[in-house]
């Protein structure tokens, strides 16, 4: 049994999406059970619309909402009442629970998993661990993508280490190919960080390390796992979405641009639905922030059902081959090689 | 009259495509003078394959070669004779000669640029100017994108001067809306560089800073110039690039996958091949060397003719409105200032 709560409010598209994917999620995992936080009467008519096991499905009342304007470390002390802190405290409070799905603020997230439900013994910062597809049909995890900006080289050897554990976990990628993102492949490369980080990395036992890496290799399908600060990961992931979301709408500007073109277009109706999809990062799930004693993910602000879905998927998946369990083995290895 | 030295060996198309490139700028610039240095005689065999006015080109044998896979430092102390470091010296000690274009090594370039050339009276550090084109036509520039892993936010202060100058200068941007390459735009954002920067950069009169900016903004037209660190700025460009070309290359493969799609491209030809043109970074020139004392113009190692004549073009436009004259008075300024 995996018991995932579902923070219902703060995304574009909440609360609809949220107990949209929570009710599909719930019909494709038998054993799921989820508790969704939230104004409990808007979460009950929205639940109306939908059949479901209600066996497996509770409520939990929170009427204040954390939005992305807010400060986080004052809007989770001052909205104790809000959906985030409450799934924050059913987390951290109830052992049968095992996680949280959040749409809502990243910041507000990130503080109140590391401050209320805590880390892992030895974990320094907890790391963000988005995925994307690559063009050889699998997918590449990018760690840290924001929630550490300034970072030291032992940090970077625990985002590999945890998040090689989770794309084995999550995946099924076998002992992933990790590699250092750097301004060039060579091993005397880059800045401090970088030249400080590749030695820890290379002697590092528990990692499939393969060196550094150039940006333009992320979508390659050569690498699993790109390690990296919070800062230099963000513009990573932002780059590559901005432009490949760009170059999506660009393609459809000029398609218009002339009626041959849209004749051609139209042929090719569905390869381009499909390039959009391929594209639409909300296919790939959440964000899952590693490190924490219990599965946090972080699903998009703009997710729609389908993706709050996959992000349920994913905790589950990280429940069933024990993730938590398996970081938190490695941090103990650690210390006692230290 | 401009007087630019072109290293014609060293990149992937070299010496052909460097030295139709000078042919081709030569036959538009009537004001422009090209020295050409490399093998004598194979230039002078290349050179039989095209129509120029002679009187304006003159060769300067130089047999070696520096590779790029050559340790920078080393290369530009042991290869005196290759192209790379006579076109250097004749920069360095001719007067007349105001500038370089190289197609070769960026990390001996950047050496002899700096130690040979010099940097120009208050110059922390010489940084890159890459160009990327923008959704909404015009083009955007990144500062540093790789010269400087390393750097404080006094040097992003340099960079956002000088670089602004440059827009200015070479592709006619009116007070270049520069913004500071972060996490997220709110101005408390970023990591301890960033949040230093941000008051630096927002009190310097002679940039137009529009504050922070995300990466997936980066073609979006919105901002003229992307100041940042040379480690995130490398990232930042490399990915869009990556991402840019792996799409590319996918819509090609899918398209392949189905008679009806090849149907549908075929009628779209024209189309995608002005995206892939589009696409090519080859088709915006060089990425300049900002505060040296001349002009320093890095095409990109796979340059072919158009891209080498694009980037001495640039060395005209630059020498043209005097920049390397404007980035010192800029620089002589924030002396009397400080």
């Amino acid at each position: 049994m995996t018991r995932i709560v579902v923070d219902c409010f703060g995304g574009d598209h909440s609360p609809e999406a949220n107990i949209e994917g929570a009710v599909r999620a719930l019909c494709r995992f038998p054993g799921l059970e989820a508790v969704l936080t939230g104004d409990a009467e808007m979460i009950g008519r929205e639940l109306k619309k939908h059949g479901y096991d209600s066996s497996r499905l509770s409520v939990e009342h929170a009427p204040e909402v954390i939005s992305c304007s807010e400060t986080p470390t004052l809007a989770i002390k001052q909205k104790k009442n809000s959906s985030l802190m409450r799934a924050i405290e059913l987390v951290r409070t109830d052992e049968s629970v095992h996680g949280i799905v959040s749409t809502g603020s990243t910041g507000a997230l990130i503080a109140a998993a590391t401050l209320r439900i805590g880390r892992l013994h030895g974990v320094k910062r907890p790391a963000f661990c988005p995925i994307l597809p690559t063009m050889k049909g699998g997918v590449v995890g990018i760690c840290d993508s924001g929630a550490n900006v300034d970072v030291t080289p032992e940090m970077l050897r625990q985002f590999a280490v945890m998040a090689s554990l989770y794309l084995e976990c999550a995946f099924g990628v076998n002992s992933p190919r990790a590699a250092l993102l750097n301004v060039g492949v060579e091993d005397t490369k880059g800045d401090e960080l970088r030249k400080a980080a590749y030695p820890v990395l290379a002697s590092e036992k528990r990692i499939n390390f393969t060196g550094n890496m150039e940006a333009r290799e992320l979508l390659s399908g050569d690498y699993d796992l790109v390690v990296t600060d919070g800062f230099a990961g963000n513009v990573l992931i932002k780059s590559t979405e901005g432009a490949c979301l760009e170059m999506l709408k660009k393609l459809k500007r000029d398609i218009y641009s002339r009626p041959i073109y849209k004749l051609g277009a139209l042929l090719m109706k569905r390869m381009f639905a499909e390039e959009k999809d391929f594209m639409d990062y909300r296919n790939y799930g959440g964000s899952v922030l590693l490190g924490c004693k219990k599965l946090v993910v972080k699903g998009h602000g703009s997710s729609n059902a389908a993706s709050v879905e996959k992000c349920i998927e994913q905790a589950v998946r990280m429940h069933e081959a024990d993730l938590i369990g398996r970081i938190a083995q490695a941090m103990e290895q650690a210390e006692q090689t230290e």
